[in-house]
Parts: structure tokens; C-alpha cells; sequence
């Protein structure tokens, strides 16, 4: 207990304490039943005499605020029926300075319905099956690590770029996906979210021009927007972004950097054409721009011939990429990693140095050693034939139940399926009646630099369910789709 | 093996092939004896015939850069002794953006001395004792939650502001902590280092000037350079911050954010005293300027009263409190958490979802079960009993070995105790002595706005060693002294 006392107070000391538990109490910083010092514990605590404290309980026990309980100590008691602690006060005036950041909020575009919630809801939002995570080995491996690494693998630990032996597998591994690079390129971040916000808080400033693809990644936007960058989007076409569109715009805008997720793009589904990717990344170097990009589920691929990584054709680090093994692995895992080469690199390291000096050196270990006795490639597969079923259960479903007024185009990979509707419909009517029907998507509004765009489409994650669940959503959202077209 | 072909080129496909692997094995994009896929793999993966990649194959292993072995399938050859691989060749010519990136560099103010490292080097660098880790405990809590929480605790989980469980704990722990708080103002981060990151980076802006004490935490100092911020230091004295220097200071730089670490400062040890904090409060709160108060350690008190924290004293949200599990616990768990109220705190949560989503919701869950069976009670009241012996015996080890030119003040609590040389003596010049002679120390001009000031200081971490190896480390800096004053 750290109670404010003024010695020099014309309050008397016992008062100052009374006082400081009947407000703390009142205001619920003390809730109900939370146990307080002794009175012996609490005079030493403060450099008080004992009948200080003493006097000070006594008025507040007679004022029900405290109460004893023999032979365990003295508690707070509950004012409230149901336990219902109240909110603390609120100052009516905020400091000045708090009120100048809320002028600057920027409203995140989120669009959530105020539909009750069925208990049967079925939702297309989310990235894998959490029970597809391979529970059981990864305990294990947290086990194996602590047994063998015993305390050092809860120190700081792998400082700077992250621990050593965990690069150097991620390095193996883009090796045998055809991306050179050497462990000491290798930067580990607190999962792929971590490493966008790192390159962007290096490379830009707010005001600075960052070219994406139309629509994209929803969280990259919310990032974007944060920081302050000016977003032009580029439309994207069944071969991904229109890359011929872009050289105007480069010249028109200055970009700073240019964000792309070639592989099963997010939320789209499609995969950047070869003769595209070359012609961007000839563009990036002619006109002086970084290339971000965003790898976050290329492995996860169900046919089809990968083509190469847009980093795997760079030859002078004008690319950074991004990967992660959240989507496949667990998403409360938190580690990601990014590949630079050049001058950047070493920014890089020093930008995630202080931001957060270091990610859990703990799960780096666990997450190194899963790979590297081969669970991690097991589980990948065992996934990838998981997520392929289901996606044939979704495309089977959209194909029974949708009118054809909407349409989709299948995806090779990945987790996600990206709708068309009608285009004088908009997700953002059709989600509240979804919802009460028991279905819920992500509205295509999120995936737009200009939400409006978005407005027809939605995005279905089709990994996280069973076949049957998918076709009862579907046919749900079906339901839907017919209702609000009477 | 994404490998780039192009049907177009005159190159012959199993040419190209040939050539990818032969610049990836040389560069050491593929490491010795990583498998390579078989012939039908590749030309399956490749859309091409398998005799294309058989010639290609054919001709790598006729120069010795892949080889079969019977029955397993190929793999790279080792091409160097000692199975060292080169580094890829670095291009002559890096864009011009990372060029730009390397002359914004602002270099860290690290000295490292180049003198050799004794195999029984004592170093007084570091934070807790890692022998003293729980870690038997903290295994059993981690089989706990997986066992009890199952799939749920490795999914993002504790959006936004972080677990709730545990955001509740922390509220609990810091009422009896005399400071009142409601779950809704705590914030989970990344250590207390991403809590910094987040305040600066949600308050402040390149050019802004921030206030800190003068010595401070050395990775605060290189956060707010990283974001290039006009960094003004206020001297301490024993009782902490001179804040009766701080008025004019405030109308004359206009700053956006008072840095204070009220409690056994980092490094200076000491304790900012009652009438300094309602000073400190007053006058933040008269020039309209936000305190960021770091309490880093104030549980690990050996002797002596507790002072209420500002932010206890703080009744208008004009204080935003960070603390950390990481000194105390491990390091390595990187969980810290922020407290702050009014519009703010809202963006606060904003600028963390942005940068990394969430925080390990496996360890949020983990920390939050070993606190509330009381685990972390007794294993803070062990450190503290730990701490406070060693702190003893470097107290005794200084006293008894190093000259009075020497001096410094006894800490009540914390990890460091901060040692004063004479003027014109300069821990730069000390250190690489010190660590010829097995001791190692943190220099004072890590700590200092202008590193220059902090030349004749320097900062013992007592924690880590056993009284004996501490006895040791200081007679060894106490030999390196005397040599430098011959």
C-alpha cells in the first residue's frame, strides 16, 4: 500500500489513511474481498504508530467498507449487489494534451453490425483451424526446450535480429523455397504484423506515398493509416496487381515504398503473374522505390506451380520480405520474421531493438526446435490437405446455393475466397441480416483504401470450419442474399 | 524450389535450372548437404519434362556441386573445408533509398572496448540472476494453462488491450500497490520497452523535445534518439530529479513528455522524494505536459518506506505508468504493461494493435496463472531476501577495496548501484583495463543526453553474482583503478 501521507497535513494522520481507503474503495481501485495489510504490517509499511492504522480501520469497518474475518485477515467489503464494482470517477476536464490526441484519432474502418449474436453463428472471419494446431507436439517441444536450455532460454537472449539458430533454419527453409539469403539477413519479429510496422516506421514518414494493391491486407491499411502515409491502390486483376498501371502513378505520386502480397493475396486469393512480378520489380528499381513484400502464406498451396518470390529476382536488396508462421502454425505464437540485405538491414535491427528490445526468447526456441525436427513440415501438410478439402467444400457450396449475379474466383492456396456481389449491393447491408441468420463474413469495405470501393465484396475464410459447417454458412448467407434482393 | 525459368529466353530450360542451382550453391542459398528435390519432384513442381532437370542435374554433379547417395536422394555438395559458407556476394551498387537510409543512421552510443574476454570474466552488466529464475515453476504453469486452456491459448486471443484475466490481476496488484486502476486502463505490451515505444510514439513527434533525468535508463535514451527527439536532461541529486529546476525549463523548450523513473532509479538507484513528486505532478500539469512514469522495480524494496507512485497521486490522467514483470520474473517473457487514462488510452491500444496485434497470448495466460496462485508473491519475496544480501556484499566489497576518491550511495531496493570516479578519471578508459583484468561494468555514458557527462560514472548490476564472485569483480576493479592512477 502506497498511501499519500502528508505529515505536515493539518488532517490527522489516521484520517489521511481512512480517507485514501474510502476513496480507493469507493472508486473500486480496492474492489470487494481484495485483502489488506494488517494493522501491524501496514503501521511499519507507512513509519506510523500501530493505533494509527488501528483507528483508521476501526471507522472504516463501522462504515461497512472493511470487514474482519478471524483468523485470516481483514478484507474489503462488497458495496454493491452482484459485486459490481463502479467505474472510477471521470475528471471533467482530460488534460489539455489528451484532448489533442483525440482530435488526431483516425477512425479505424471497422464496420461492426449491432445484430444480437447466434449461438450457432457460423463466421468466415479468422486465419487456420485452431483445432488443426498440433497442441500436443508443441507442448512437448516446450518441454524439450526448457529441459535442455533450462533458464537461458527465459533470458533476454538472441539481443538484436533474434536467436542465432532460429535464423539460420528460416534461412534453410526460404533456401529450399528458392530464396537466397543467409541467416544473418534474417530479422525475427513479434509475428508479420511486427515486421510491416518496422519496415514502414524505418522507410516512411507520415505524409509519404505507399502504393498497395486494390484491396489488400486490412491490417497493413490500419497500419498505413496510423502512421499517417498516403495510400494509392493499384486494381488488382486475376494476375494479381495490374502492374501496368503503375509507372504512371509512380511518376505522378513519388511513392516511398510499394506493399504486395504476390501469393494468394489477401483478401483476393490470387498469385502475381511471373511476367508481372519481374516488371514490378524492374519499376521499383527504375524509379527508386522498396518493394515490401508480404509472404504470409505461400506454402499453404493446394495446386498449381509456385512461381518464384519476388525477392528470389532481386539482385541488389530492393526488396524486403515478410513471413510468418502465425497463419499456419498458431496465431498466438507472435513470431514472424523479415529478409533485408543492405544498409536497411542494420535500421532495421536497431528499429526492433527499441521498440521492444527483443521477442520472446522462449517461444524462438520452442518455435526453432519444431521446425527443425521436422513437426513443423508434418503439420504443413497435414494442413494443407485439411484447408484443400474445405475449400472444395466452399466453392462446391457457393456454387449450389449463390445466385450467379455473384461471383468468385477459385483460389490455389491460401485461406481466403473474395466475393463479388451485385455492384449496387453492399456487404455492409447484407452483414447485419447475416448475422442474424448465423452467418458472419469480413465486409469488403475493410480491404479498400477508400471503403466505399468495397462495398460489393466480402472475404470468406474457408479453413476454419468443417465441410458441413461451411455448407450450413453458405447456405445461410444464401438465405440472406435472396432476402434482401425481394 | 521456386525456381525462376523463363520459356522465353534463349537460355535452354534445363540450363536455367543448372545455372539457379549452381549460383545458389555457390552464394550458400543452399547450405552442404541440404536434400534437393528428386528429378520427377522438381519437373513435376517446374512444369517441365524430367529428362530437362535430369541433364541439368547431371551436369551440377559432374562438377561436384550435388551428389546422390543410393536409396536417400540428392543433396548439395560440400564445397569448402571446414564446411564454411562464403558470403553472398554483396552488389557493387545499392538502390539509392537504402543509400538515403544509411546517412539517416544516428549511431548508437555504445562503446565497446576490444580487449580480449577472460573465460572467468564477472560482469556487472545485466538484470536478475537467471539461477534464481523460477523455472520449475514456471514449467508446471505453462503445462497448466495448455492443459486447461488447450488450443484457445495459442490463438491471438486478448486483442486489443490484452488478456483480460491478467489485466484484471495487474489492476489487483497495483491497488495494493495503493494505485487505483480498473482492468479497462491496463495495456498489455511486449516488455516495458514496447510500453515506451508506444507512449513516444503515440505522444510525440521528430523535433519534440522530451524531459528525463540526468543519468537515465540507457535504453530510453536510445528509443527517443531513434526517434529523433530533443532530448533535455534535469540533474539528480539523492532524492532523485533536481525538479525545482524544471519550471524554467518547461517554458523554454515547450516540452511534450516528462521521462521520470521515481523508484531506485536506473542507474542512479535513488528514490525521487514526496514533495518532488507533488511538484513534479503540479508543474506537468500546469505547462500541460504529460509524465511517463517508469516503475521498473519497486517491488524489490529491501529497507525503508514505500512513497506513492505520481500516477497514485495523479487524479486528472496526467500520468501514464509502466511497469514490467520481465526484471523481477524473466527477462525473456516480455510482458510489461502500461496504465493510463482518458482519451489516450484508447490510441495506446490503437499504435499496439498496429505494430504487432497482440501480445504472446500463451504467455499473458502463463504470467496471469503464476501470479494469481501466489507464485509470484513468493518468488518476489525470495528475490528480495537474495537481492538484498548481495547488494550487502558489494556494498562491503566496495567500501573495503576501492579508495575514497570513489563514491557512490547506498540503494534501497532495485538491481544497480551507481558508482562516482574522480572527475578527471573516464570509464571509457577503465573499461577495457577492467575487463583485462576479468570485470566488466556498464558505463556511465550510456547514460547521459550528452554521453560526454557520464565519463567518470559508472553502473554495477549487484543482482547477478554471489557475494564471493562479487567480492571478487570489485578487488579486480579496485586493481584496475589503482593501475590507472600510477
Amino acid at each position: 500500500m502506497r498511501i499519500p501521507l502528508d505529515p505536515q497535513s493539518r488532517t490527522p494522520l489516521y484520517r489521511q489513511i481512512e480517507d485514501w481507503f474510502r476513496e480507493n474503495i469507493h472508486t473500486g481501485g480496492l474492489p470487494p474481498d481484495v485483502k489488506i495489510p494488517s494493522t501491524r504490517d501496514l503501521a511499519d509499511e507507512l513509519g506510523v504508530s500501530r493505533i494509527t492504522v488501528k483507528n483508521a480501520y476501526a471507522n472504516l469497518e463501522s462504515d461497512g467498507l472493511i470487514y474482519t474475518r478471524e483468523g485470516s485477515g481483514t478484507f474489503v467489503a462488497s458495496l454493491f449487489p452482484e459485486d459490481k464494482t463502479p467505474s472510477t470517477a471521470v475528471p471533467a476536464n482530460w488534460p489539455f494534451w489528451q484532448l489533442e490526441a483525440t482530435e488526431e484519432i483516425q477512425e479505424p474502418v471497422e464496420v461492426t453490425p449491432a445484430a444480437p449474436i447466434r449461438d450457432d453463428l457460423i463466421s468466415f472471419i479468422g486465419v487456420g483451424d485452431p483445432r488443426a494446431f498440433p497442441l500436443k507436439d508443441f507442448t512437448h517441444t516446450i518441454r524439450d526446450v526448457l529441459e535442455s536450455d533450462g533458464t537461458t532460454a527465459l533470458e533476454y537472449g538472441g539481443l538484436h535480429a533474434g536467436y542465432y539458430p532460429l535464423r539460420k533454419t528460416i534461412s534453410q527453409i526460404l533456401a529450399s523455397q528458392g530464396i537466397q539469403s543467409r541467416p544473418e539477413e534474417v530479422l525475427i519479429t513479434a509475428g508479420s504484423q511486427q515486421g510491416l510496422s518496422l519496415v514502414c516506421q524505418t522507410l516512411l514518414k507520415p505524409g509519404d506515398v505507399v502504393i498497395v494493391e486494390k484491396p489488400t491486407y486490412n491490417f497493413a491499411l490500419e497500419l498505413f493509416r496510423a502512421l499517417r502515409l498516403k495510400i494509392i491502390g493499384i486494381p488488382v486483376d486475376r494476375q494479381g496487381m495490374q502492374v501496368e498501371q503503375l509507372e504512371p502513378v509512380l511518376q505522378q505520386y513519388h511513392p516511398r515504398m510499394i506493399y504486395s502480397i504476390p501469393v494468394f493475396q489477401n483478401p483476393g486469393g490470387m498469385c502475381l503473374s511471373a511476367p508481372r512480378r519481374r516488371l514490378l520489380l524492374e519499376l521499383a528499381s527504375c524509379y527508386n522505390v522498396p518493394i515490401l513484400e508480404d509472404d504470409f502464406v505461400s506454402d499453404l498451396r493446394f495446386e498449381g506451380r509456385a512461381l518464384p518470390a519476388i525477392k528470389s529476382l532481386d539482385k541488389n536488396g530492393q526488396v524486403i520480405y515478410i513471413g510468418t508462421f502465425s497463419k499456419m502454425l498458431m496465431p498466438g505464437l507472435r513470431i514472424g520474421y523479415l529478409l533485408a540485405r543492405g544498409p536497411i538491414f542494420e535500421r532495421l535491427v536497431r528499429q526492433k531493438w527499441v521498440q521492444d528490445l527483443a521477442t520472446s526468447n522462449l517461444m524462438q526456441r520452442v518455435l526453432d526446435r519444431y521446425v527443425t525436427v521436422g513437426r513443423y513440415q508434418a503439420h504443413l501438410r497435414r494442413s494443407t490437405r485439411l484447408y484443400r478439402k474445405r475449400r472444395d467444400a466452399m466453392v462446391a457450396a457457393l456454387r449450389r446455393y449463390l445466385p450467379p449475379s455473384v461471383s468468385f474466383d477459385v483460389p490455389h492456396g491460401g485461406l481466403f475466397l473474395w466475393l463479388r456481389l451485385p455492384e449496387d449491393m453492399s456487404c455492409l447491408d447484407l452483414l447485419p441480416l447475416a448475422m442474424q441468420n448465423g452467418v458472419e463474413f469480413s465486409p469488403g469495405t475493410r480491404y479498400f483504401p477508400d471503403p466505399e470501393e468495397g462495398k460489393p465484396n466480402l472475404r470468406l475464410n474457408f479453413a476454419t470450419h468443417t465441410p458441413q459447417e461451411i455448407e450450413e454458412g453458405i447456405r445461410r448467407l444464401a438465405v440472406t442474399l435472396s432476402k434482401i434482393r425481394e
